[in-house]
Order: C-alpha cells, then structure tokens, then sequence
C-alpha cells in the first residue's frame, strides 16, 4: 500500500465498499459481459484545462480525445458516447457551447463513434464529462495485468511533448505583458517551432489503430494502457498489476526534437518531461519478445508504429538505465498532475 | 418550436450537428443495440443541491436514484453504473466523499446496480455525474413517442412533495437565526410534520418496480417518462413527442396530505406545486383504456400504484380540467429550475 498515493487509497476503499463489482475496476476500461468496454473522464476548467490556453473546439476534441484514450488503452473500438456539460452562466447555451460540441462531435465522428445522449446543466466551472461505450477487439482484450517476464516494453509515439507545451504556456501567462491568449495567431506564430508539442498537449489523438494493429499480432498475451498520467505512472501501474519488474533504456524513450529543443532553452532535463510528465496519450504495451519480433518481420510499417525500450523482469522494481549503466530509479512518489 | 425553450433549442442543434446518431436522443435514455439503454446525468453543487441541506450519504443516494429513475422511466433494468466526482480541495479524497460514496453504493445495491467504474478530480464545486447502462425489460421498451388517442393518462405517485421540500428549506434559510441545517436533528424535529416532503426531495426512490409492472401489462403499446424536471413538463414532452394532446383532470392528481398543509400555510396554489415543481421522480405513462381496465382487474395491487389522472386526445393542447370544467392553460413556458 505504500505505492499508492491519496487517490489510489481512496479509489482502495470505494472498491472495498462495493465489493464483488469491484472486480471491474483497475484498467482503464470497465470490462462488461458481451465484451462490452466502458469509461468515463472529466475535464474540469482549472484543473485540467484553461480557457486563455484553448480554444473551444480543440478542447471539445480533446474531451473527446482522452475517453478514447481509454479504449484504445484497452484495444477495443469505440461505439458510443454520452456528453455531459456543466457549465457557468456566461457560456450556459452560448455559441462557444456550440463550439465545444463541434469539437466532441469532429472528434467522434473521425473516430466512428456515435454520440447518444447527455446532459447540460449549470454549475460555477466548466467541466465536460464524456462516457464512452466500446467493444472488445475480436483477436482479444488488453490488461494492465497480463506482463510476463521477458515481454518486451513498447510504446506507440514521442513522450514529454505534452508536458512541453504545458510549461510553454504556463512561462506565457507568467510573461504575459502582451494581451495574447494559447490560441491567438499571434501566440502561434511566435511559438511555430512547438507546434508538436502544443498540438500534443491542446489537440491529441488518441491510438486506436496502434492499439488494434498491436492486439491483432499478441491476442490477450500482452499488456496495455495509455500514458495519460505519464510514462512513470504507466510503467508502475503495469508492473503493480502484473506483479513484475521492468528494466527501461532511457536513451531508447522517444522524445521529440521540438521537446528537446524547449528542455534545453529552459534548463530542463528532457527526461523529466518524458517520465513524470504525463498527458502523451501515448501507448504502452508488453508482449512476447518472439511477437514483437514476428511483427517487425511480417508488418514491419505496422509494428514501427511502436518503439522497444526495454524488457519485462523479475525484479519487481523499475530500472531506469542508459544503455547498460543504472540511471536513477523511477520515483513512484512523483505522479502526474495536470495543470494546477 | 416555439414550444422549446433555450434548452430545448441547443439541443436541436446538437442534434443536427451530429446527424443520423441523433436517432438516440430523445427519450430518458438511448435506446443501443441489443435493447441496450444508456443514460447520464449530473448533480452540481448550488445547482441541484446545497451542502447545508442535505448529508452527504443522502445526496449520494439521491444522485444514483436520479439517473436510476431515467431508467424507470424507460421501463428498463439497470445493469452498470459509473461514477465521476469532481471535488473541491477541502473535500477531495475526505470522509466526506466516502459518505457521498457510500449513500451512492447503498441505492445502487438496492436496485442491483454493479458500480464498475469512474473517476475523481479536483473541480471548483461539487458535482456527481454518474452514468447507467441497463437492458430493456423483454416485454417491450416504453418511449415518449408512443401515447394514442384514448389512452389514459396514468401517474406512479402524488405530486408537489419535493416542491414543497425545496421552499421549506429556502425558507428556512431565509430566516435562520438558528444554526441548524437541514439534516440536523434540530431541524428534522421541528419538520417532522413533512417528513414525506423532505424525503420526496432528500431521498428519492425511483420506481423501477413500477415500471416493470406496467411494462409487462403494455408491451411496447404505452408511453412512459419519469417527471424529474416536473408533471407539466412530463405531459408536454409525451404530447408533443407523440403528436396528441390530453385532458387532465387536476381533481385527480395526487397529492399528499403534507405538501396541502405547507402549500395553505404557506399560501400556495398546491396545483402550481404539483404541475411545475419538478423532481418527484414519478412515472407518467399513457396506455390503452382496456388495457387499464384490465389490469386493475387482473392485479389490483400492482395496478394500484398507479392513478389515472386524464386522457389522450386529438387537441394538441393539455387541458387541465377540474372534473368537466376547464380550469387554466398549462404554460409551456414555465419549466422548472431546480434550487437556483
């Protein structure tokens, strides 16, 4: 139990007070009968988003984004959605609510989701809560708890990036003398050599075919989740579950040009950014090593999706290491919060 | 559409923006594939509840009933529930929130409701959204759209009791001098008088049971809806969606002894309690004559829950009678607005 932070502690005591259907929660989907997946996040004005940092419909988009996340963390496909607003006096069924469907409903519709019904009610702060509905892919489901010693560790994209445009914007507001918000073109124009990074973080996408092309190769011998709260966290959650150890390369973690570029200009170790950062929405998954390397012989486009850094071990620990020289350790005390 | 108010208007081009899947929405659910039913909602803090009138085991109680009576009111089973709680700093992960949780588990056990998952931030106030997916009773799926002329109009309870509740509380806080709140003891005794008020309002109970009875007399053949946003507002929905109007005669609308004496000693028009009060979470259905014939015949018991209060006619209006004489118009225009 000392692993566990205040929330996981108290996520411990729900799951006491409900007893057997608690056997549903830990991953992040619900698993139903019928293969049915289920899963449902907020985004809350303040907590995980600023209107000076966004417009209205990449935050739609992204709502939309992060509960696909969640499928895709599981390799399932994504059938329906359920939108619930709250929302202060001011935009209570204005024409930025508009825009922020337009982006939930851009988003879903790239995606092939169906949005369904929902709710608008008023409420001091804006927060978008989106369930999500899916179905398990046919070749098999993806769990947190399913590594097994010598799997390998890959993952489907660039971490840190997110974390980049984070801090990019945060210095904004800190210097702001000028009256530019996030998504003005004056800010864009001034900030063209983070576009990755901010498109990241304002804009994600989340892996749905990575994460089919990925189960269709392992069937249910693998693990999954995606990194919304960071690689760090990703990484613990996976070895917690399945009750196993992971050596990482850190030099192996793909990190994008841009987000080393804005590491260096700010003094920050690109690897803090890349482990503790959290909201890449990237994948992280372990399978067999003789799949993975199957994969990259048979579907070598398919599998490049994906990048190895590192193996599955008995160890029970995370080791962080630069080639075959010990890092520093994984620090499980150092998750990810959003943005306040 | 002049019918709708701004509500109702956004919603209609939500629904156009999101074209053919907008098939779903409309009723208290989505009805899915494989008769499967999906609905959401949320209860905000000075929106739909305030901490000084209700415990936390209560209001978590009353948000699972709330979203189990849109259930009800499709005359469906619930299934899977998920729960999202967005807390204030002082609140998040406290002994608060395990109240709120535990009054949430208790009612979703009650009506055999497995919570398999959600998710918990930090947001300015509280709110619980929670999202329920249940399955369609196999002898039928009752819509808004269904109503006939010469069906009866049928209602599951009295009405105006929560009404009732809510001003007692405003009053009550109005003049407080005293230091109590609502669910204080203090205050209880001094209310005890209505005690049925205060629970219509604090702890619902939705009438799952109900609807299965009359679902299994009806089939598909019968409108259905619950009355969480008042009995006006419930009448209008079904005659609009079903394209008919009513006659109700308000001699017969039920309402209880306790909601009578606050209305006289409050000088109120207990009708304009019952018609727009909102959230009795009552049933209002319309079926067949000989259909209600039969079942008071046939199970009196089950038939007895429920009280025929007017009929479905070819007006487009709803005449609101006192027994063959017209009273007022119903006032499309007055919805209800829960405490703010």
């Amino acid at each position: 139990m000392d692993f566990l932070n205040k929330e996981q502690k108290l996520i411990a005591r729900f799951k006491a007070l409900i007893g057997s259907s608690g056997r549903f929660i830990g991953d992040d989907c619900a698993v139903l009968p019928g293969k049915m997946l289920v899963t449902t996040d907020t985004l809350v004005e303040q907590t995980h988003f600023r209107l000076d940092w966004t417009n209205f419909v990449d935050l739609g988009w992204k709502a939309m984004s992060v509960n696909l996340s969640d499928i895709a963390a599981m390799a399932g496909t994504p059938k329906y959605a359920l939108i619930v607003f709250s929302a202060p006096e001011k935009l209570y069924l204005s024409e930025e609510i508009i825009s922020l469907y337009e982006g939930i409903n851009s988003c879903a519709r790239q995606y092939k989701t169906a949005i369904v019904g929902g709710d608008i009610t008023r409420g001091a702060n804006l927060s978008i809560t989106i369930t999500i509905i899916g179905q398990s892919h046919e070749s098999g489901t993806l769990l947190r708890s399913t590594a097994q010693i010598g799997d390998v560790v890959v993952v489907s994209g660039d971490f840190g990036a997110s974390a980049a445009a984070l801090r990019l914007l945060q210095l904004n507001t800190e210097e702001r003398t000028e009256t530019v918000n996030a998504t003005s073109s004056a800010f864009v124009i001034k900030h063209l050599q983070y576009e990755h990074c901010l498109q990241q973080f304002l804009r994600p996408n989340p892996k749905l075919e990575e994460s089919w092309s990925l189960v269709e190769q392992t069937g249910n011998r693998g693990a999954l989740m995606d990194t919304s709260d960071g690689l760090a966290d990703a990484l613990l959650q996976i070895s917690q579950a399945s009750n196993v150890g992971m050596q990482i390369d850190l030099h192996a973690i793909p990190i994008h040009e841009q987000t080393r570029r804005f590491a260096e200009a700010n003094k920050i170790d690109p690897m803090e950014l890349a482990l503790y950062g959290g909201e890449d929405y990237q994948l992280v998954a372990c399978l067999p090593e003789n799949k993975w390397l199957d994969w990259q012989k048979e579907s070598p486009i398919a599998a490049n999706a994906f990048k190895k850094i590192g193996i599955v071990n008995d160890t029970k620990d995370i080791q962080l290491m630069f080639g075959n020289e010990a890092a520093y350790k994984l620090d499980p005390q150092r998750i990810f919060q959003h943005i306040s």
